[in-house]
């Protein structure tokens, strides 16, 4: 893994390097890798019970299509024993079953055996024909930093919140923020399009807050609005955010459905595109679905729990989704990896030299509870961050 | 439960049959029941951070305004020992901050706390302004029994698969099976939009299908192709739909994203809609995601894992799931359980005998496999079905 025409990402023992089965003379298969509990008596029948739920739905016996049987059901291309209770199973997934479907790719992986509790999605490996039907990020690393005028160095958030506050009050931490250095100042997820802050008054309050900001200071700081609601409500989002000039959005993909996310950004959004995890919270592992999948369809940078914070992602997961983001991926561009989740200042140099500096680092009440000193607490983050980039860098 | 102004489902001894605390002088909130892992000693410091977490998302002595620490923080309602290690806990969030937007819905719900495994959301309680937001049902149980003439009888439903048919061979069971008298044909949910059965191909040719044997037969039976993809190609599919005058539509609110869902019910399908499950395990009790919030998003029935299947689903939580499904919910029309995945025709005395006669049957695997002898089989499923309701209700 990865498969597709790039480099790949060979690092020696990686649990994902190896290459995909290729089949002679026929197009390669998606290849689904799930963790079944179980143990090996049995888990072959388990394993070919899996590829028929998981590709036709019914008894293959049932079967009268030729082409059917040889190409649309699924495939068991291999067992192995991860311990005595639990196997790696890989399936061999035909893409004409995809196309071009962000939701049709989660059906065929993931629809069905989602409902069935011995069964994890750990990985994807996706033949060059499947990896070349999505965009992947328009922007990615170097795009976000060239437009954040940021060099080479690691690149700072925050997020404006709590929700409830006025346009006029989030305008004004915005455009502190903005002042103070910040790289991206996104809305938290939580605000929506509630009267108390409708989209439209408080997209247009915070992007002038910034572009104000950025005027005095000579900075690039970006404002990213999260986008919510259905197809309806999202067109007039589009809208607002294209004409007030906004730099970037952030989406929660998992809210808004995988195929809509899709959609914003093959053809509605231009701006880099932020993914928040809420909702995501399933039998997936979370360095394929936030790492790789959120990649696939167009994130530019992924926000993600990192360890130590109020959530429970190990050290080694969090490292393997910063990995599979930015790692070699066909003509894919690196998405950015975001770890956030009750981070605080003093962390930084631990973050950095955790993640290096291929990475966003998000600090959210981690700032806003520095009240007064908020400002000051904002300024110290910044320049933690920037300290961090080798000298020539270091934007002045 | 439920709130609302309707009779309630007040049935002794229900785990949800609690009325919801009401705040004088005030909106009466959502009341979301949460399962948390963990012992009493640190319980409420756990449910006071799940309130953060799932309101504000930092912490409360860093809010200034006084209206955010009133009314959009997330209160703690009450915490229940369910056990040494599992305690209920039931937050107070705040309707403002919902409105009416399905995935904002969602997000306040289980948003960031899907990503905190010692955490499962159990049910829901709506405060009637909040359950009016949404459309419920259009057509319910007795809009789809007057829609295929069925009287008070359990209806009957079936699958066309394998995926990789075309369309002409789809087309061909589904007449089968209408002039076998199945209530319901639906293509399989892992057809969706592929090159081997474009959308509107299938959709053209099932329909007629289905209408010529109904035209021979005196039939009613009902064809619901399965809508899948982004909001262009959804756009695209509902135009065919109601061009060919189908009766019903297949949908998985899971893949296409809750927002998308709620908008098609909303404004874009006026036929029932079938809700499946795909993608749908999570941390969410099924009974609450596939019974309760479907049903308040519009889905007419809903498909869920029957017990005794190829799912794990045990009778309780069938049993649960379709009684809220079908329980009086303030004005919202009850959404018919259909319990399936790899039912056999002998089970369906057993099966009506479970779940009464307000339920849909699903066979689909089980009728193909009779492979020459489809169309007995089919039958057979039929006169089962019709045979349980009461002689007078019974259809010649």
């Amino acid at each position: 893994m990865p498969t597709g025409s790039g480099p790949g990402g060979a690092r020696a023992g990686s649990r994902l390097d190896q290459e995909p089965r290729r089949y002679p003379g026929r197009v390669t298969r998606i290849l689904a890798h799930y963790d079944i509990a179980g143990p090996a008596d049995g888990m072959a029948e388990r394993a070919a019970a899996l590829a028929l739920e998981q590709s036709i739905e019914m008894p293959l016996g049932a079967v009268t299509s030729g082409y059917v049987r040889d190409e649309v059901v699924a495939r068991v291309e291999r067992i192995e024993p991860l311990g005595p209770d639990r196997h790696r199973v890989v399936l061999g997934l035909a893409p004409a079953t995809v196309g071009r479907d962000a939701g049709q790719l989660l059906n065929m992986l993931f629809g069905n055996c989602s409902l069935q509790a011995d069964v994890e999605l750990v990985d994807v490996e996706l033949p060059p024909e499947v990896l070349a039907a999505w965009p992947g990020p328009r922007h990615g690393l170097d795009g976000l930093r060239a437009r954040l005028g940021a060099g080479r160095r690691a690149l700072t958030m925050t997020a404006l919140k709590p929700q409830g506050l006025a346009p006029a009050e989030l305008a004004a931490l915005a455009g502190t923020f903005a002042a103070a250095g910040l790289d991206v100042i996104k809305d938290d997820h939580g605000i929506a399009d509630q009267t108390y802050a409708p989209f439209a008054a408080r997209v247009t309050a915070c992007q002038q807050a910034v572009a104000a900001a950025n005027e005095r200071t000579g900075g690039q700081a970006v404002y990213a609005p999260t986008l919510s609601g259905g197809p309806r409500q999202l067109a007039e989002q589009v809208r607002v955010v294209r004409e007030e000039g906004v730099g970037a959005v952030l989406a929660c993909p998992m809210l808004l459905g995988l195929p809509v996310f899709d959609e914003l950004v093959r053809h509605e959004i231009d701006v880099p595109v932020l993914a928040h995890p809420a909702f995501g919270g399933s039998r997936i592992a979370p360095p394929l679905l936030f790492g790789r999948l959120f990649r696939l369809l167009g994130a530019d940078a992924t926000i993600f729990p990192n360890h130590g914070g109020r959530f429970s992602y190990s050290p080694a997961t969090c490292a393997e989704l910063a990995r599979v983001a930015l790692e070699p991926w066909g003509d894919l561009r690196p998405c950015v990896p975001v770890p956030a989740g009750g981070m605080t200042v003093d962390r930084v140099p631990e973050m950095l030299g955790f993640y290096g500096t291929d990475v966003i680092l998000l600090i959210g009440g981690g700032l806003l509870s520095a009240g007064a000193e908020l400002p000051a607490r904002a300024r110290e983050f910044v320049d933690a961050v920037r300290g961090s980039a080798p000298a020539e860098e270091v934007r002045v």
